[in-house]
Parts: structure tokens; sequence; C-alpha cells
């Protein structure tokens, strides 16, 4: 007993494009193991001229998007076109309309998703969306689903491939960040404009939905603290080396009894720690709490192939849900919570200074973190002619000190240069 | 809005206790998350004079199982006694009765699996059991939910904590088997009695649910080839440190052309697989497909805390679907499928031989492997006095060549000892 659902797709491209593909050539394998056949009814794309990679028959493609939704014969919406709009106004349309959506745009849904998840739950329909983190890694669905009883502390992600695959050349090559960025945009790993992914924007995005979920407390975009990965040089991810810690951009997501921070900043990972082992364009989520203790989520966190599976996921269960013809409440209810400012979020850091090699000067420096209150953990002094250069690792402080105690050093006339500033990832909590 | 639901529940062990007791003191929390309390209103114990870990209110506890599914204040039921009977009866009883069931009693799902998910597709009614593999890491639902369009080539796991426990400490501390075991019992990771853990019996069970869910075709217990870790010593550990490997007890479930093999053997893990530097009582599961490449999950394999999330993750689904009144079909269907023999699974072979250091032995050796049928891929001779140690790792030849190859090799007379024959794990497909 098969049921036909029918299919209509928003965005045609790399995704979209590998979905066809999969849901033409595995048809009778998902119809073995689910039950369904999906029958793609109308693809809106924006260039109806452009070749695609699946077999276009009369009156599929169309320009119109408005038309996908519209179509009588649609019954279930695939979003896959990525930023805010049209693609925003479509999904609430169709979710107005009662027809249920799958995407894969965290832009998306950092932004407006508690207006789509009302409207889905306006209208008794599943919206779905495992494909906008983490590509091919399921991870919204065990954070909505099996960890929905788990009072979570903390998520940390490696989620942008391409920032991922930057910092493991440079560490492990030696390449500078300007090579590695060029690699990555030659092997198709970034966008030719790759400000998204360099910035953090990419991954803040989807730590906004990670937080979202984990702690049952909205955050959207704006509410993450970002910093990218421009300013990281080849020479502080061999020092770090030193230290014994790997540099990655790392996506945190804290809950504690103040309240929720989330963040996204190139970080010192301990080395023993499971993600500094990830390289190149791999992802991974780690995720603490009181009864689980950790787990280790990794795998390809973009791509067609990979990206196509999950979405592909989100389709057999959505259709499932629709077929029994309920009204399924959403997984996960959002209750208003503190969200912590950044400047009171209590972190570690790592400095390098260079300096005037005189005496007198360490106990400037140090006088500057004793009076914005931070605590240095450890200090090496390495001399350079007359210069010294100073690596510094703090204890935990609050960033507004952290940074009162980093003008505090500038302010001292024997520090000629503040390098890079890190902050380094706490251990367990 | 808040949905309170009645459960029923049988066993109040390590996990039942834990789950218990979270239910009682995260109410709020999972209220606010999900908007379901959850009720316990009967708990089916075997000695109603223990101490619990929980208040115990007049009326709560009783010995008469069968009370617990009767109970009309009771809409869902836990399962975690373990255990073949009266379990499966009493999880039958409930789903005829169309009572949603939660277990987490892979020894009855790996037995019974297909009668009582056709009891639940009857009724209408979900059958979970995220925690039956993995414990406290999400990957049933993944498996059969994400990955439900994905054609999954093979599941590679470590999916028993006790003896990857054992193997880590006669690794790391080269501590013998028999005295790595007395610590995992006193650490209470092993159970009083060790067998199914130490002869693989507990892997193979969950492997057999991995590869059911995995390959869409049901696999049975006894379809599983099992080889414990009782004949492995420090010294073979030291070995094959020595040739890039760490030994650990694979769960293996692969597809090919051929047909379905699942499999649970120790097993030679290339240092560089993430397999490899799983240790202690952590538990990781690999998944390779086509689309998504490979995929890792880790986490705590047992224990009360992490299993009762798993277990609340599926009360909390079960309900949120029950309260939608609707008859949701299973998740995944099984057709029927090839299994292969096991005497057909191809394998790589490592091992070792103490040989008289005569001239013309390697020559009868070599003979023994080809006329098998086996290749050699390498061999390693050290001198001992006037004998040799031989360490031989074979190309992929099927079992029933291997073995026959063994067997010439013992007919040899200046083969003096076989020592360990361990299979070697093959790279990715």
């Amino acid at each position: 007993m098969e049921r036909s659902i029918g299919i209509g797709l928003l965005g045609a491209g790399t995704v979209g494009g590998a979905l066809v593909s999969r849901l033409i050539g595995d048809a009778d394998a998902i119809a073995a193991k689910t039950g369904l056949t999906f029958d793609v009814r109308k693809v809106g794309v924006r260039d109806l001229t452009r070749e695609r990679p699946f077999p276009v028959t009369e009156g599929l493609l169309t320009d119109r998007l408005t038309d996908v939704i519209d179509d009588p014969t649609v019954e279930l919406v695939v979003e896959l076109m990525g930023g805010l709009e049209p693609a925003g106004d479509l999904v609430l349309a169709a979710l107005d309309a009662g027809k249920p959506v799958v995407s894969a745009n965290k832009e998306l849904i950092a932004a407006r998703g508690p207006e789509l998840i009302a409207a889905a739950e306006r209208t008794g329909v599943p919206f779905l969306f495992e494909a906008a983190v983490g590509g091919g890694i399921p991870i919204i669905r065990p954070l909505s689903e099996t960890l929905a009883g788990e009072k979570i502390d903390r998520v940390l992600g490696i989620v942008n491939g391409t920032t991922n695959f930057i910092l493991t050349r440079m560490s492990e090559h030696g390449t500078s960040y300007i090579d590695a960025l060029s690699e990555a945009t030659e092997l198709g790993y970034a966008e030719p404009d790759p400000a998204a992914d360099v910035s953090g924007a990419d991954a803040a995005a989807k730590a906004a939905i990670l937080a979202s979920l984990a702690f049952g407390t909205w955050v959207g975009f704006d509410d993450v603290f970002c910093e990218g990965i421009e300013g990281i040089t080849a020479l502080d991810i061999a020092f770090a080396a030193d230290f014994g810690y790997a540099v990655k951009l790392i996506a945190v997501c804290e809950r504690t009894d103040a309240g929720v921070s989330v963040r996204v900043h190139p970080a010192m990972v301990p080395l023993d720690h499971p993600l500094a082992s990830i390289r190149g364009t791999t992802n991974a989520i780690f995720i603490e709490g009181p009864a689980i203790e950790s787990l280790l989520f990794a795998g390809p966190g973009a791509g067609g192939g990979p990206t196509a599976t999950a979405v592909l996921g989100d389709m057999i269960d959505a259709a499932r849900e629709t077929l029994a013809g309920a009204q399924v409440a959403p997984r996960i209810r959002f209750s208003p919570g503190e969200l912590i400012d950044f400047s009171e979020v209590h972190t570690e850091w790592y400095m390098r200074l260079l300096v005037d090699d005189k005496p007198g000067v360490l106990a400037k420096i140090a006088t500057g973190f004793g009076d914005a209150g931070v605590s240095i953990k450890s200090v090496l002094q390495e001399g350079v002619d007359t210069e010294a250069s100073l690596t510094i690792v703090t204890h935990s402080a609050s960033e507004r000190s952290q940074r009162e105690a980093l003008n505090s050093l500038r302010a001292i006339t024997e520090v000629i240069e503040v390098g890079s500033v890190i902050r380094v990832l706490r251990g367990n909590t």
C-alpha cells in the first residue's frame, strides 16, 4: 500500500537538484522502506532556461513562485531557495494554506522562526528544518525530540565547513589565511562571496537555531554575538598548538542560572576535546547535559547529497504525519527566557603581546588586568632582542572586564603591540 | 495548556528509578518545553519491599504486572524490565489494548521486533525504543527518520560499554583481560554475570536492531554472527598498536549487492578511524551511505541518567502523537531481504603464528593460504631463538576460505602455535 505525495519545490540549485535526482533514482528504495512515493509537481526557479540535473517535463518549472504553493496537487512544499525573501513569505503562505513545509533555510528560521512555527501550529501542519543546521548530520530532530526531556546546559558546534577547512589548512600546512581561503573557493567549499562564512554569520544563524531548540527559549540571529576568523594568523594557530590548543570557529550556546548566551567566535579548543580533531569541511556538534553527560554528532555539514538526505528525512516524516490526518502539535514550545548581554558573559582570554623588555613592564600589565578584575592564569615570556613576547591566558571574567583590561594594556607605553586575542573554550560544565 | 499523560511503568531498577525521579524533579521544565506532564499511575515490580529512589504512594507499586497494563488511567506503558519474558507478553498485551509502548529492551526487540511492530500497527499506536541501543545516544530515531531516505551501506558500532572499557584498560595500561574485567565489575560497569557483555551477545542484539532499521530488512538476534573478547590478550593489543590498529569489539552491519550481513567480533580498527579513539564506556555508532558519506554519533551508552533521557524523549513523542488522536503509520516498513551466510562474508584476517625457524616454513604457510584462495597482504617475521613469530594480515576473502587456510596452517608440523586471529575492519566502502 503506497501513498503518493505531491511535492512543490522552491529552488532547484545544488540541494534541490540532488533532491529531485534522488526522488527519481531511489524511488523504489524509498517506497519499500517508507510506503511513500514523492511526485514532484512544480518546481519554482528564478531562471527557466538554466540546465537542470533532472528531466524537466512540460509545466514542471515555473518562475511564478506562488504557483508552487497554489497548485492544488502540491501537498507538501520544500523550500530550498535560501535567503530571507521571497522565501519567507512563500513559506508563510504555504503554512497558512495548511500545507506542510520542509525547509533548509537557516537564515530564514533564525530570523522568523517563531512566526513560522506559530503559523504551522495554527493550521496544524508540520514545519521541519533538519537540513538547516549541520547538513546531513541529524541534529534538529535529536535536539527537539530525543533530548526534549534533557535540561541541556551547553551546545558547542563546528557548524561552518568552509571556515573549518580554512583553519585546518592553516594548522596542518601553515598556509596563510588568504591562501587557505583561495583554496576553499577553488574547491567550491566557499561561496564566491565568502563573507557570510568567514564573518561567522552563517554559523551564527545555526547557533541561534540550536540554542532555541536546546533551551526552549527563542534566540534570534540578532541575539548572537559573532566574531569571524579574518584576524586569525597561521602564527596564532602554531602558538595555540604549543599551548595544547586547536583554533576553531565555535558556536557556543550556553544556559546558566543567569540566562542564555549564544555566540560564535574563534576559540582555543583543548587538543583532547573531541571538537579539536574535527578536520576539513566536517561539522560536529557537542551537547552537554546533566543526565546525558556529553554527546557528539559529526558528519558532512554541507553539500547536495548530505543535505538532500536530511530534507528527504523531513519529507518522509511530514508525509507520515499528514497522512495520519491529525493536527500534530509542534515538537517544542518556546518560553520567554533571559538572554545574557554579551558584556556579562564570562570567558577566558588568550592573548599575545609584544612589549619592551624592561623591568617593571610585567607589573604594569598585571596591574592593568588586576584593576579590571581579571586574574591571570598563565604567562609565558619569551625574549626577542630588546623586546619580549608575552602569551597570557586569563581566568574566566566578564567580557566587559576583559575588554577593560585589554584597553588598559593598550595605554601602556611599553606595550608595542597587542596581537591576537582569542577566547579559550571552557571545559565541561 | 498542559496535558497530563497517565504512565504505567514496568520495572523500577536503575533506569526506571532514574526516570521516575526525573519525571518528578524536572516536571516543570518538561511541561514548559513540551506542554506535557507525566503522571506515573502504576509501577510493576518483582519485589514490593525493595527501597525505591522515589516517593512510593499508596497503591503505586504492584507485583501483579498485568495490572499496570489494565489500569484504565494508564495511557502509555514504559517497559524497563529487560529480558524476554514476561516483558514480551506484557508489551504485546499493551499494544493490543491500544496503549503506546516505550521500551528499552534490546533483547526483546531483537527477538520479537516484527511481531511487536505489527501489533503496534494493528492498533495504530507508537512503539518506540530509542533507549534499546546506545543508551543516551540518539540513534534509533536518526536511523529510522532522518536517514529513512538514505541507502545506508554500513553501520559500525561500539555498542557495549563494558567490553570497550575492558579493551581500553588493556590497551592503555597493559592490564590483563581478567584484571580489566574485575575492574569493570568493581566499578559497576559489568553485571555480576558479565557473560552477555564479554561474549558479544548484548552487542549482537543491538546490531540486529541497527541493521533492521538501517536496511529495512528485519534481522533477528539469531542471524547475527557473534564472537566475544574473552580470547583477546594485552599482547594482541600491543601488537595491534605496532601495526597501527586498535582492538575494539565492533558491531558490523553491512549491505552489499549479495545481501545483508550482521556480525559482532573483536576487530583491528585503523588508528585514524574515528572508532579507534572511542575510550572507556563510551559508545559510538558510525553510519556510511552514498549521500551522507559518514556520520558519527558518540556518547554514554548506558547508565540510568542517559538511558532515562532517551526513554523520556520517546515518551514525549508517543504522547504527542497519541494526543493528536491519529493512527500514525510505523516509521519503517520491513521488506524481505537476503541475509548472507556468515561463511560467505568477506573479511580480512590478522593472525600471529609461532613457527620453527627453518627454511621452507614460510613457503608451506603461503601454500596453505594460496590453496584456500586467500592472498596475503603482509607478513612480519621476527626471530625468537630457534622459533619465529609471524604476523600475517590477509586480503579480503570469505570466512569459509579463511577458516580453510587456518586449518591447513594447523596441520603444518613446523607451526608450533596459532595465536590470536582477529578480523581487520575494512576501510570506507
